[in-house]
This record gives C-alpha cells, structure tokens and sequence, in this order.
C-alpha cells in the first residue's frame, strides 16, 4: 500500500480545489489501497524540495470544503520542467523524492505543461525502474487542452464573464442617454478565444444585448471594429466590447504590447482594454468606461457553474481510479455525449496526445463579421455555464477554507535549488 | 385621485429598481388613492421632455422582478438642475408637465444632486400654486448621503468589492511562490472612502489577508505605501492592495490625473489601480496583477446583499406612504437602532438638511497607519453585507426583466429642449 502525491501546477481557478477534493476523498475511500496523499506545497516545487503536506492531517469537512473553495489550497506554481535530458537533475529529484515517502501515484492537476510534465515523469520513473503510475488532472480557465470536450475551470469563467457583461449591459442602457455610450470589458485567453466567445453568451433571445466580441484570433482592423462599434451606439443606443487580453494587431504583435505603452512605459497584457476603449474615445468621441477583471473572473468562486464545478470534482476522482486501475500516463477528458439534453462522461485519454498540443477556438464558432458568436459556439458553451454551486456564506461574505497544511517529515538530507 | 412621477437619477445601481417596485407596488396597493405611476424615460430629462412612461402597462410580475434586476429600469441620466432663478425654465416646465398629466406626487430617486432638485421641485410647486408632494427616494453607492445611516446601493456594493477581494486574495495567495506577490484592485468612490473601507471586510478573524488600503481621505505617501506592501509581503508573501479611484497625491491632485497620464496621453479616472501596480512594479519589482471593477462591482445584482435589497425597497414603499400622508420635501432614511443584532427602521428627513450635504468617511474608521479600517467601521459595515439575495437564473445565468415601457401620449404641444 503505496502512498500518493497530488499537486496543482500554474494559474489556478475557481473550481480547481473540488479535483483535489475529488483525489483526496476518492483515495480515502480506498485506504486499503492507497496510503497517504501528500500534495506539493506550492506544486511541483514542493516535490522538489521535499516540501511535502500531509493531507492526512485535515478532517473530512476541510476536504469537502475545498469543494467550494477557489484558487489553489496547497498552492501553485509556475515551473515548467524541459525536456528528460535538459531537465534531468529535476526529473531524478522528483523520483528520489517520491522513492523516500514510498509514493506510487503521482496526480498533477494542470494544463498543457503539467500534462507534458506528467508524461516525462512517467517516462524517468520506467527508465529508472521505479514503479509508479502518473495520471494527469486537467486543469485551465483557457480551455485548450486537446481531447477533452472542456476544461474544468473554463465553465466558471466563462459565466462569470457572461453575467458580468448581462450586468454591465443593463448598467450602461440606463446611463447611455447622457452619459457612458460604450463598455468594454478586458477578459483572460491569451492565445484562444474561448473566454472571449463565452462573453458572447451575455446576450440571448430574451436579452439582447449589441455586442462587439475582439477575439484574439481575429487580427484587430481599427477601421471595421469603430464602424461595429458605431452602428450598435446607433441602433441600441450603446454598445458593449468584450475584448481579450491576446487581441493582436495586424502585423500578429499583440496590441497591449504594440507600440502604445501603459502609463509607466510598460509593456505589458493586461491594458488592451483601457487601449481600446482609448480609441473609441478618440475616433468616435463617445463617453467610455472599462473594466479589466483580471483574478476577479477566475477566483470568483461564489459564481461556479456548477456543471465545472461537479466536472471539477469528477475528474480528480477518476484520476484515482485510472491509477487504481493502473492507468498510466493517462488525463481523465469530459466527453460529451449530448448537447440537449448535456450528458457528458469521463473517458481516458493517452498524455502523449494531451501533452504540449493546444485547441484552439474552432473557426465556425466565430460569427463571420469576426465580432460575435455563432450558433454552433452557443450550443457549446450553453451547458458549460449551467447551474448555480453557491458556497456557504457568513456574515455575508462566502466561507472559504484554508487548510492547515501540515508538512511531511523531510527524509532526505540533500537540499535542491529550484 | 391623482397620478404620480417617479424618476431614476444620476449613477444605477444594482438595487435602484428594487426602490422602483417599492414605488409602483405601494402605489399599486393604494389605487384608491393615487392614480398611474408614471416614470420618466431616462429620468428628468423624461420629465421635461414629457416622454413618460406609462408603469400601468407592466404586469405584477414584471414590476416584481424589479426586486431583482440590477441598474435603472426606466433609463437614468446626468442631468443635474441648478438654481431656481438660473434653472427657471426647466422648473417650470415640470410643473407645466406634471399639471398636464394631473402628476401630484414626485418620487426622486436618487444622490446628492437629486436630493437637491427634489427639493427645489417642490419650492417652485409652492410658489406657483401647484398642489405637488415631493418626495426624494435615496440611492448612492458612494454612500455619501446625510441622516440616512446608509444608503441604498452601497452594500451591495461593499459586499462586491469584499468577496471579490477575499476570492483574489485566496488566488494570489496560491501564486505567490514564483508569480504574482501584489494584487491591486481598484474600486469606485470618488470622493469619500467608504467603498475603499469596504474591501477591508476581505477580511476577519478566520480569514486574515495581507491588505493594504488606499483611502481618498489619506494623500498618498509612496515611500510609506511601498513599506507597508514590503512589509506585507515579507510576512504574508503577497499582499493585496484595494484603491480608490478618487486617490489624491499630497498636493490634494487626483493621482490618476497627476502628470502621468494613461496609454493614450489623457487624464481620466479609472486608471489609478495600474497606476499603483505599476509603482510596485519600479520600486519593488514584484510581480503583479491588477483589476478595475468599474460597473461590475455597482451591476452585480447576482451578489447583492438582502439588507441592501430590502432596504431598496423599504425606502420606496416608505416615499409613497409619506406621500400619502402628506409629507413634502422629506426623504425616507434608515435609521439604525442596534448593532448586534442588526435593526432598523425607516425615519423622515427634511430634504432641506439633506441636499447638497456630503457625509464623509468618519476618521476613526480609517486605522492609524492610514491603510486598513477600524474595528467601528468593521462594526458600521458588517450588517450592510450581509445576507444574500440571488436572483432567479436561467441556463446559467440571471434572468433580469426588460420592462415594455409603454410611452403616455403627450398632451403638450411644445417641445423642450434639454
């Protein structure tokens, strides 16, 4: 009886803690076969340095909390491990480590790096003969990891962006007759426009809403974006912008970073959105506001859809039970098995089809004056932000819990520098 | 029996509709006594404009779900009337309106400003020997109105900005090891601190962050500012900072317009939060992230406290009673009667002593070293958050109701230009 380690890697999100409830919970009930779970303290990093937490240590009702707990309770980190050869010391450490807490089960909870990550350690322990069976959790608001219909942690975002904007919207169609005319909203996606697309879903049949969508896949043409901009302040009387923090111009640089500095002289995303409401201000001399939700829109616990939330869950106990089964190198992926009504099922995919491949956001999900959704994107997203997961609330403010995160005993002796 | 005005003012917020149905349901509930509700569309202007809306048009559960529907329903707008001689002819055009449409009672609903033109609505009533009952229905987030111990709006807002921080917070904490170390939110409230004094609420006992507030009340010191993020850093290992966007450098200057300007080369408000990461950025160089919550935090009816909501209601349902009961010039305030538990009650305010009166920030909640709150403002705002009050959803997300705002015909010939 061996004992596992779990582990969350890069941004984290709402709903990532409910796949470490899913891990943690599914190996207690299966403590006959599976020792301990020990998780990184502050991913990766805390394997290296044997920097371990015994899960062991936190009563059932602080791991059923983290089912409703944003962000990463064991933390996180960005480290990204290279190649077998290039990243050998690292690889060798980790095994060292896992061989002194006698770990079998290595659980790494993140997107395309960690699945990579998780594929090489696979790999070393084989090569080094140490027996150990690695599955990795998906993980990423981006939602562009392959196989796998949706990421867990994208749903949440993507309604929480959604219902911000609906809310917004409602905002500026009051103050639009003499004072803020466009709203533009910056939203998370570096490299794929699912976010983007998701802001798309503010707006519905019962609710329109004129709505302008800068995708970063769409190179952004001034010209076309004031002229879109212009007609919905003509016929709504407003208009709102939901642009992501990857929007590139045309010559592929990314505008938060082309030429137009911030305020310091710094380049740096997460200013496309004050840049273009700049520029409505000074082409179509329209009064303005922006919002840049930043953290706010992956951290926003209190607004999970609770279909990420229940999926989030789902995938860190099939984690368990692929290992159990003695799956390696394998993600638990969501597949969908239909739209309406959603039923959707976990089914297992190879790491070496996961690792460093990236989805991007289909071209027909993009409305084809490159500004909205199309029907086909709708259909998608529609279940994925279904369903309300509310955490409990005291005085007001949701209860969120902080484990008490208790180290392992360190048996090693060598220190490691990461 | 004769028919009644009621107008949306100035900034919306999440909850100005709640004071909507308040209006409309009493009115409703006494239509042996007042006539139609008429609402004017985008406020004031739709008074003068005689571009009413007829609220007799809106089936029960339209104006019911008023109750949960955030931002002005009947449009708002920024419209401020000045003096009596100076505004005269704006003056007597209402009166010209309402003796049109047989209108004896005004309903106001809204800050400062408002407060103050209701007010004057009804002096020039008096003068000219038109019959009209005035009464101003109080909203702000900014929480700035006189007599009343708070102000319809602002707790939801407060409950916002404090679970948005505390979600941050929880993901910052996660990211600290090896990304970002400060996280700066900005927040409204242009001129006094109270919505600043609200993110201070991120945290309590169980849940210690490392916070550090920026007030519009306390010039901002950079040196002592980078020392207290250090020192926060140092011990916590990241540290949150919330800001107002009303912050003034020490020669009293609004540091968003104070020589840096934003990408563009224009002072605007809305700009100081990147401002300060940036600050952090240079002379720490910590890692950082930043957001501006702009209308997100005053639109987000999804995370509207019930105190606030029933409050919002409260005061409308009050206005319409003390109408009817023949008080003019006053405004329905909520007087607190304890603490611990939470009471209230709705009192009377003459308008006289309400116009035009900012009420500030107390310096005793604000704590010594200038960056946190006191345990009295802890106390004034723990019952203004709390409670939940979500609104009903629908395929993932709020179902806010669009009313039909049916147009009254118009019986004057003249136009009026606004």
């Amino acid at each position: 009886m061996r004992n596992a380690f779990y582990a969350q890697s890069g941004g984290v999100t709402a709903v990532i803690n409910a796949s470490a409830a899913g891990v943690i919970e599914t190996a207690r009930a299966h403590r006959n076969r599976i020792g301990k779970v020990y998780a990184g303290r502050n991913g990766i990093i805390g394997a290296l340095t044997e920097d371990l937490i015994d899960t062991s240590k936190e009563p059932a009702r602080a791991i059923s909390a983290l089912k409703h707990t944003p962000a990463g309770a064991f933390g996180s980190c960005r480290y990204k491990l290279k190649g077998l050869e290039e990243s050998r010391a690292q690889y060798e450490r980790l095994i060292e480590v896992f061989r002194a807490h006698d770990i079998g089960y290595f659980f790494y909870n993140g997107g395309n790096d960690s699945a990579d990550t998780c594929l090489k350690v696979a790999q070393i322990a084989k090569k080094l003969g140490y027996p150990l069976t690695a599955v990795h959790v998906p993980k990423t608001v981006d939602n562009d990891l392959p196989i796998t219909d949706n990421c867990p942690g994208f749903g949440s975002v993507a309604k929480y962006v959604a219902t911000s904007m609906r809310e917004a919207a409602f905002d500026v169609a009051s103050m639009a007759k003499t004072s803020t005319k466009v709203f533009v909203l910056e939203v998370m996606g570096r490299h794929a426009g699912w976010i983007t697309a998701a802001v798309g879903m503010a707006e519905d049949a019962q609710t329109p809403i004129p709505l302008v969508l800068l995708f970063p896949e769409v190179a952004f043409d001034e010209a076309k974006f004031l002229a879109a901009v212009e007609a919905k302040v003509k016929s709504a009387g407003y208009c709102c912008v939901g642009v992501s923090e990857g929007l590139l111009n045309a010559e592929g640089k990314l505008m938060a970073e082309a030429g137009t500095r911030d305020a310091f002289g710094h380049a740096q995303l997460g200013g496309v959105g004050p840049m273009i409401a700049g520029i409505v201000k000074d082409k179509l001399n329209l009064k303005y506001h922006w919002a840049v939700a930043d953290y706010l829109q992956r951290a926003a616990r209190h607004l999970a859809s609770k279909t990420d939330a229940e999926q989030s869950y789902a995938v860190g106990r099939a984690a368990v039970l692929m290992a159990l089964a003695g799956r390696n190198a394998v993600m638990p992926a969501i597949t969908r098995v239909s739209d309406r009504p959603y039923r959707w099922k976990i089914t297992e995919a190879p790491l070496e089809k996961v690792a460093n491949v990236e989805k991007m956001l289909p071209k027909d999900f993009i409305a084809r004056d490159g500004f909205g959704i199309t029907e086909k994107a709708r259909r998608y997203l529609a279940p994925l932000i279904r369903g309300e997961d509310p955490p409990p609330y005291k005085d007001g403010l949701p209860q969120y819990v902080r484990l008490k995160n208790v180290a392992v005993q360190k048996k090693l002796a060598a220190e490691f520098k990461v």
